[in-house]
C-alpha cells in the first residue's frame, strides 16, 4: 500500500511536468512558476511538496511536543488521495488481482489523479463561494498572498488540466470518448448539486422549513456521490474495457454508498471527538442541510421544533449547545446507528446480487473502507 | 440577416428548454427558475428576454428623448452574438451558398450558441476577477441581488452546458470527438491567456517594464483570438467534414486576425468617440497591457517614458489626460493607421494564398467585418 502511494505520487510528478511543458501554450517564466505552486498547493496538498530533507530539517528544530503538532499539521495538509487511489485498487480487483503492467499502473494512476484534479477544482472554487478560512489545515488557496480572485482562473485551469491529461494519455484508446463524456457528465452533476445546495442554503432568510430528507438526498447525491464514489469505479470499468451503459446497477449501489458516506459525515461533524476527526464541526453554526437536522425535524414535537428554529444556524456557543442537547434528547445517535445498520445490510444485499465476482469485490472494498468509520 | 438572427434566437429557446428539462439532474422548482434567469441574463443578454409587448409598453411610457436612451440601453444589454452567428455564416460559405437543410441550420446555430455559452462563462467569471461593475450596459451578474459568489458556480454550469448541448445533438456524428476536443483545447488556451494577463497585471507593483509587444501578443492570442476567431471557423469546418489537422494555415490567419481585432479594440478604447463606441474606455486607468502603451514604450524618449511611468494606471483625470497627450505627441494614431494598413495587406495576401475558394470566402468575410471598424 505504501508502495502504491509512492508510485501514485511519482505519476503526479510526471503529469505536473507534462502540464508545465504543455506545447499548446507559450508559458512565461512567471506563469510556469505560478502554475507549479498552485498545483502543489491544491492537487498534491501543500506541505507534502516539501522534500524529505526539508521535513527532517524542520523536525530537528522542534521539541517532541511541537513535533507531534507539526506532524498532525503535515497530515491534515495532505489530501488523503482516497478517491484517486481507489481507481487503482478497483482496476486491480477487476483484473482479479493479476499483476498490472507498468503501462496499466501508470494509466490507472493518471485517471486517479484526474479525479484528484477534479476535486481540487471544486474545492478551490467552493472555498471562495463559502468564504472558508482553512482547507486541510492550511489557508484556503484564495487567501494566499497575491492570489485572491485569481484563484477562480486557477480553478478553471485545474478543470482544463483533466482534459489535457486525458488527451495526452488516452486519446488512442477505444474508450477515450466515453472517458471524456464521463468526466463531463460527473462534473455537470456535481455543479448541479452545488447549485441546489447554494440556492437552498443562501436564498432568502434562514428557513428550516426548506430542509427535508428529499432535498438532503438530492444535494448529497449530486454534489458528492457521483464524483467521490461512482467516478473512480467508472474509470476503472472503462479501463477494463467495460461498457458503462450495462452497469447502471453498479452506479446505483455506489450512489447509495455515497449518500451513506455523507450521512456519516454529517453525524461525525456533530458527534465525533474533534481530536479523532481532525477538525471541529460547524454544520449547526453554518445552517447546513445536514442529515441530523432533517431527521430532527421529522422527530421533534412542536415545542422541540420551536427550539430548533430558534437556535439552528447561529454561531453563539449557547445556541449550538441547545441544538446539540436537543439532538441528544431525541436520541439521534440511536437513529443514526439504526440507519447505519440498515444501510450496511441493504448495500450488502445489493452487492451480493451482482453477477460479477470482480465487481462485487470492488464494491465490497469500498463499503469496507467506510463502514463504521470514526473519521 | 434579420431572418438568420431570429432563427438563431429560436434555437436558443430550444437549447435552453432542453437544459431546463435535462434528465441527468432532478431540478427543484427554485433551481430551474434560477437557471432560466441566469441563462437569459448572461447568454442571451438581459433585456432581450423582455417580450415585445413588455418593450412596447415600456416605450409608451417614455418621452422621445428618454426613448432614445432606453433603446441604446436595450442595444447595449444585448450581446451582439457575432461569434455565434459567424459559425452559421461560415458554414454557409463552406457549402458554397447552397440552401442549408433545417437540420444543418439547427446544428450550425447550436454550435454558434456553444460559443456564446463559452463567452458567457468567461465573462461571468472575468467580471468577478476584475471586480467589474457593468457588462453590456447592465450590472454584472455577480452584482445582482442574491447572486454574489454563487455566480462562480453559475459560470461552471455555463461551461458544462456546452458539453450537454454537444452530447445531445452531436453525439452520433463522426466529428463528435473532434468537436469535444476542440472546445476543450480552446477553453484551455483562453484560461492560459487569462492566467498570464492576471499575473502580468496584478503581480506585485504596477511596473510598466513588464509590458512588451511580445507579452501583449501572447495575452491577446490566447485570451481572445482562439475563441473569438478560430473557434467559429473550426466549428464550421468540422461540420463540413473537414479535418482540422490539415487546416493549420487557416488557424494562423484567424489568430493574426484576432490579434489585429484586439489592437483595434485597444486603439478604440482611447481614441474612439465614446458615443459611437457605446462605452467609455478605461484601459489607461486600469493599467492594461494595451497595444498603445506597448507602442508608446517603444517610441518614447527617456523624458516621455518618465511621464508614462508616472501617470499610467492612475484613475485621476489629470493623469489620464497626460497619458493621452503623450499618445498624441508621439502620434500613435498614425502608428495605428500604418499597423492597420499593413495588417490588412498581410492578411489579404495570406488569405489569397489559400487553395480553397470557399475557405478564402470565409476568411474574407471575417476580415471585411472588422477592417476599419469604428466600434
Amino acid at each position: 500500500m505504501a508502495d502504491l502511494k509512492s508510485t501514485f505520487l511519482d505519476v503526479y510528478s510526471t503529469l505536473k511536468s507534462d502540464l508545465l511543458q504543455d506545447p499548446s501554450f507559450e508559458f512565461t517564466h512567471e506563469s510556469r512558476q505560478w502554475l507549479e505552486r498552485m498545483l502543489d498547493y491544491n492537487v498534491r496538498g501543500g506541505e507534502r511538496s516539501l522534500s524529505l530533507s526539508d521535513i527532517s530539517s524542520k523536525l530537528n528544530q522542534l521539541t517532541s511536543n511541537t513535533c507531534v503538532l507539526f506532524c498532525s499539521v503535515l497530515f491534515c495538509s495532505a489530501g488523503k488521495l482516497n478517491r484517486g487511489l481507489s481507481v487503482v485498487d478497483s482496476y486491480k480487483l477487476l483484473k482479479q488481482g493479476k499483476e498490472l503492467t507498468d503501462k496499466e499502473t501508470f494509466l490507472a494512476c493518471a485517471l486517479g489523479w484526474c479525479i484528484e484534479w477534479l476535486q481540487a477544482y471544486f474545492l478551490v472554487l467552493d472555498d471562495i463561494m463559502d468564504n472558508s478560512v482553512t482547507r486541510r489545515g492550511q489557508p484556503c488557496w484564495f487567501r494566499q498572498p497575491k492570489v485572491g480572485m485569481i484563484a477562480i482562473n486557477d480553478g478553471i485551469l485545474l478543470r482544463n488540466h483533466i482534459h489535457r491529461i486525458l488527451k495526452k494519455h488516452f486519446k488512442g484508446m477505444p474508450y477515450y470518448v466515453d472517458l471524456v463524456d464521463l468526466f463531463n457528465e460527473v462534473e455537470f452533476q456535481t455543479a448541479c448539486g452545488q447549485m441546489i445546495d447554494l440556492i437552498t442554503t443562501f436564498d432568502g432568510e434562514k428557513d428550516l422549513s426548506k430542509y427535508s430528507l428529499q432535498i438532503h438526498r438530492r444535494i448529497v447525491q449530486y454534489k458528492t456521490a457521483y464524483y467521490s464514489f461512482y467516478l473512480p469505479v467508472a474509470c476503472a470499468l472503462l479501463m477494463a474495457g467495460e461498457n458503462l451503459e450495462s452497469h447502471t446497477g453498479v452506479k446505483d449501489v455506489l450512489i447509495d454508498m455515497g449518500i451513506y458516506f455523507q450521512v456519516q459525515d454529517d453525524y461525525l461533524d456533530c458527534f465525533a471527538d474533534p481530536e479523532t476527526l481532525g477538525k471541529i464541526g460547524t454544520d449547526i453554526e453554518d445552517f447546513k442541510c445536514s442529515w441530523l437536522v432533517v431527521k430532527a425535524l421529522e422527530r421533534c414535537s412542536e415545542e422541540q421544533t420551536k427550539i430548533l428554529y430558534e437556535n439552528y444556524g447561529k454561531s453563539e456557543p449557547s445556541n449550538v449547545a441547545k441544538v446539540k442537547a436537543l439532538y441528544k434528547e431525541i436520541d439521534l445517535e440511536a437513529v443514526f446507528m439504526e440507519y447505519e445498520r440498515e444501510s450496511y445490510e441493504k448495500l450488502t444485499k445489493l452487492i451480493e446480487a451482482h453477477q460479477s465476482k470482480e465487481i462485487q469485490a470492488v464494491l465490497k472494498s469500498f463499503l469496507a473502507k467506510i463502514y463504521k468509520r470514526q473519521k
